[in-house]
């Protein structure tokens, strides 16, 4: 038996909207199975990344799940950064089954995949200025509503781990306006 | 809607073998979901770790298929090697959706998950002495019939990807017999 | 006979100053003993880190005698950064001795104690516009008094050191001014 | 005022015992101050270094207040392993107060700090057969008397944390008796 | 035999330039042999930083040959970036042959490598304002001609390999304007 | 001008011997250029690495001008260890000029490349039993001759350099002969 004709998809998904979820339909119409690569896995907890691994492949099988679309279509894959951007394709693919095929609409991705021989194909977007992670996480800092972004299932689970509280508190600071500006606490940084 | 009820294993899988199977069966028996820790997910191409992640994914996929389990009871994890023993919990638990118990007979992954506040549940393995990995690769090495000791579709899939011939050529070796010596090649080892 | 009570105060002291010292004797008020984690230990020759772990060391214990506080009511643990948010609390646990409270106004050092189940309370600052690591190296390079600003030792430590000068040569450039203009000198920056 | 003079001393203390202890006191008797260097401060629950960094300092305090050795008179510095040997001493530089002398017996850290441009000094040792780390560790694992070879707070700070029960829990295992065998469960490497 | 008398240049060469040589061309008129210290080796395929180390050291061959400088006079040594500032200068004193004098004109390199005992002497540049790599990327991404400020076999080297498209699309984005945002796909960073 | 057809040879070479040199004469007869990558290059001051990567180059060239090779014929890049096997070959390839077929006698760099599509070619080995780096390690440590196994330039360098000296240090041990056995000092491992 042949090995399913597989499709990967890059993203962070911070957090998964439905932007990402008409892409991977997409994708799904065309391929076996889909290989999400879940990239930055080893982030969480800052303002770009408020959400662990661990959340984001929650809310990515009940994104699927809400479509229709079974765990047995897909494989999610968290990756975590790579050193140095010449290592970062082969290390996805030691961490992915095998694919054929790359969608992304990222430049660097994109052409990193190329060179390394990959066919990159783009992703169609559906209303990408609102169908976005930046703008859900920026609403949800403004107050603002961000539900309709998401599943319906991806909201109740942010509700329910209190995701909008800890993207507050991130953006919380009692600091002086002075940028840069850092006190008595010590931001931890990645090494 | 409650999370579902998770119990976690951790295992390297270098490879499925039909041991890890009725265990996980055992787990499915009593929970919801299963959190299947890939440890040391970035280890490939060693004797003792020859598959990739991605593999080993695989592996995992055929193995519970194959005995009537859909990968809609259970979640794939891969998680690399952490810098220190006491950060690799909550490493885990960052790159993991939630879980409650833990099952593991490995001293240090009892303890680690026990000094987390974690209840740690024994594997009743069967048949340990001929069901190990280590066993598995031994007998690849040696020649000797190994298909047996795993899934009927995890044997196709090492031989499909040329596992056993991998696992051979990194044991071949050239060099004289007298411990330690390299000659004009180096070893890629990690960090 | 039981462990002390301690409280921990988490900084990076680039450089010391007198809110330091301020909160710090409120914090010995109610503890027996201070764990002072000195985040960041692995930066110096930074403008917003121009002092090695060492230096701040001595720094604080200087700063402290000069307020009648020996060093038996006192740990200083250097840390460096942690290669997630996720892990860092339990790398500052594993590197200090056990504490009960943690003190900090700095928003995501509070939430990540509070997720892992730590009392954590605010320092009440002492001019906090003024007494402030920041404002000290903005001083120091605009040439302007900051002598005030930390106790005397740590003043003439500093001093000694010539901490001013090699300030001010981080600050130095000879290169044009167009922003992110790199020529023949590379930066050395973290892997 | 100038600097106090110091003279430093490298080791794991897994666990403290008298011969540091002894070899303290006659550094002691020579310079001011003692800088302690914790080294692989990371490193914790593994057979020979099975101590957390905090857990060493706790030790180190103890044990020289025991001989009646304030902590006004040394520095304990926990300092992570180094990436490559040929950086291991500016980094223990960077993290340490200045001192001027190194007392080691360790071929590597004596060379290393020798083309550094240091003066490197033997320790005395008193009783070097028994007052030996590996020596406690491999009594405590066979359940021999162990606790005179350590100062006696020491002694009773190992017992309330359950050091000896943490040290048997690592040697323990439930594998077949085949070297290099692994199960389940991964090993939670340093990356 | 002696060693030669060797100086170092530290550069990061995103791309060679002009400037670069005529700055060695002066060294070497000083010196017998030359250090090329090739700093972020590890770095490619950014905006800052788009060709390959490999591809550096290709070009410093082709630059000092199109000026008659053959490599028995220089020493190409590609470094990776270290992860403390402290560390630096050991790091480079490993990775190259010995030299006894460092030019740079980048203030913290002078200053790491004067803090290490070195002389370090000044490069007279030649119309700097030009001459300079980030000019030569910013034309590149503007369409204008930046062929003149590097040596012409550079020139044809970057044109062979695609460096103005890799460059170019590198900074291609089909994202919405809004800072910051980041859609489907990861950027992999550094770790 | 197309790009010169070059080979790789993947060494640790310590030291560098006249083995070395035989297969690099043989080499540079059917290539225009030699890539000479210098494996784990960020190792020195171990028994089985005791020369850093910049002594390493030297050797090199000493042995490769003794034969009448001018450093025109070949590259040598120093790749350090990377975190994974998996993207050893990438990285290796990010380093170096391009090159066409590697020559190799060892089985998991021979497979990595094979894998990743190169050709890659054995190394007929001179007297292999005698020209290699342990037997000469071997030598140096027990007082035998060595110097006739190595270029004679390389053996002058080596005796500057008191290479021999470091070696036998690196071996000498006050401890007592328990195995793993460590007291005062931490050896500073890699991370």
């Amino acid at each position: 038996m042949p090995e399913p004709r597989r499709a990967a998809m890059v993203g962070r998904f911070q957090p998964v909207h439905k932007g990402h979820v008409k892409a991977m339909l997409d994708i799904l119409a065309e391929f076996d199975e889909l290989v999400i690569v879940l990239g930055s896995a080893q982030l969480s907890h800052e303002l770009d990344n408020p959400f662990t691994a661990g959340e984001r492949m929650v809310m990515l099988r009940l994104a699927l799940a809400h479509s229709g679309v079974g765990p047995e279509r897909y494989w999610i894959v968290p990756v975590p950064d790579a050193p140095m951007h010449s290592v970062w394709v082969p290390m996805v693919l030691a961490y992915c089954p095998r694919f054929e095929v790359v969608y992304s609409n990222e430049p660097l991705t994109r052409r990193l995949f190329i060179e390394a021989g990959f066919e990159v194909r783009p992703i169609p977007f559906y209303k990408r200025e609102i169908y976005s992670a930046t703008e859900i996480r920026r609403r949800m800092l403004a107050g603002e509503p961000w539900e309709g972004l998401v599943p319906a299932p991806v909201a109740d689970y942010i509700k329910a781990l209190g995701g909008v509280e800890r993207l507050v508190d991130l953006a919380k600071t009692d600091k002086p306006k002075r940028p840069g500006q850092d006190e008595v606490s010590s931001a931890p940084h990645t090494w």
